[in-house]
């Protein structure tokens, strides 16, 4: 998989119009959400959906998700990395092997 | 702003559990929208929210928008890349400056 | 279909707990939005879902968007009954019988 | 609090376009999620939004939710009472009263 380097693009695009004022970890949130609906939108009624557009609001996602991340002092890497682990306790290869189950009723 | 690096580290993890038959794109839309509602809960009654709880809701929006990403084929550095191009031509800096109105109200 | 007349309840369920203070109209969209993301989860990785659940996150949905409209003072079947003639509009019967396209694909 | 009643409105504009075909229960869900992010895309900068919109948005989420209570063979009514009644359970008035806490924080 590859990964992100593009955080100082998006910090500089922020800088230059300053709209840092308007992201406070609280409206991060909803646009995260909003932007979620936006990309679920794409498989409304089909699970086939246009590829641009996904991309489009797939990256309005990820644009928020840094923001948020940046602004709570979180190292994306490390956040992911720390929840894996929490994920693997509760879904141990085991049991959790090609089942799609919730770990309560694993 | 700090990069993501962690991508094969999720994809190793989806690969012990036999997951990624799971993951369909529009699975994985679904997964995003439903974890971005987790990290709003997170503000639901407060603009203050407990930053540990943030951290890992985050983490889990972050880890579905990289597998779908992968998924898709697409790098997320260019998708976020190109997407910064389409909205600095929809919010150019002179009109956007320090204002968080939609584009077609600038 | 059968209608809702469940209103006066869910006023004194608020009133007894003296919730009214929280249910700002942002904390109620907030609130929707997150319940939407946990009607989702029923549906994450099949189609099918156990309909208690469903019917369980269906109904808190449903409970903040009555607590919404009364927090505005919206008629919740005068503003369904006028979006309808809106969306009627845009999806005139004769070009939107049978197909999901969106209204300017049609 | 109104009551609704426009379920039959809203079964008639289905049917005309011949748009039940479409409404799997995943498909209600997918959509009450989408529309209810963009009701809270009213509120996403600001706690103030335009009334109009609000209106609208939330008309979408509601419209989406009686039809597939409708789908399930839910009585609107009664599921928000029966859940009520569960909520009642995990928020007692003497615990809950005038807190917004998560029940297991009470």
């Amino acid at each position: 998989m590859a990964d992100l380097s593009v955080s100082d693009e998006i910090a500089a695009f922020v800088a230059e119009r300053d709209w840092a004022q308007f992201h406070t970890p609280e409206n991060l949130a909803k646009s995260i959400a909003i932007e979620a609906g936006e990309l679920l939108e794409c498989f409304q009624w089909d699970t086939d959906a246009e590829v641009d557009q996904v991309r489009e609001e797939l990256a309005d996602v990820l644009t928020y998700c840094l923001l948020l991340a940046e602004r709570i002092g979180a190292d994306p890497n490390q956040i992911i990395r720390d929840k894996l682990a929490v994920t693997g306790e509760k879904y141990p290869v085991d049991r959790a092997r090609g089942r799609s189950a919730k770990y309560d009723a694993l």
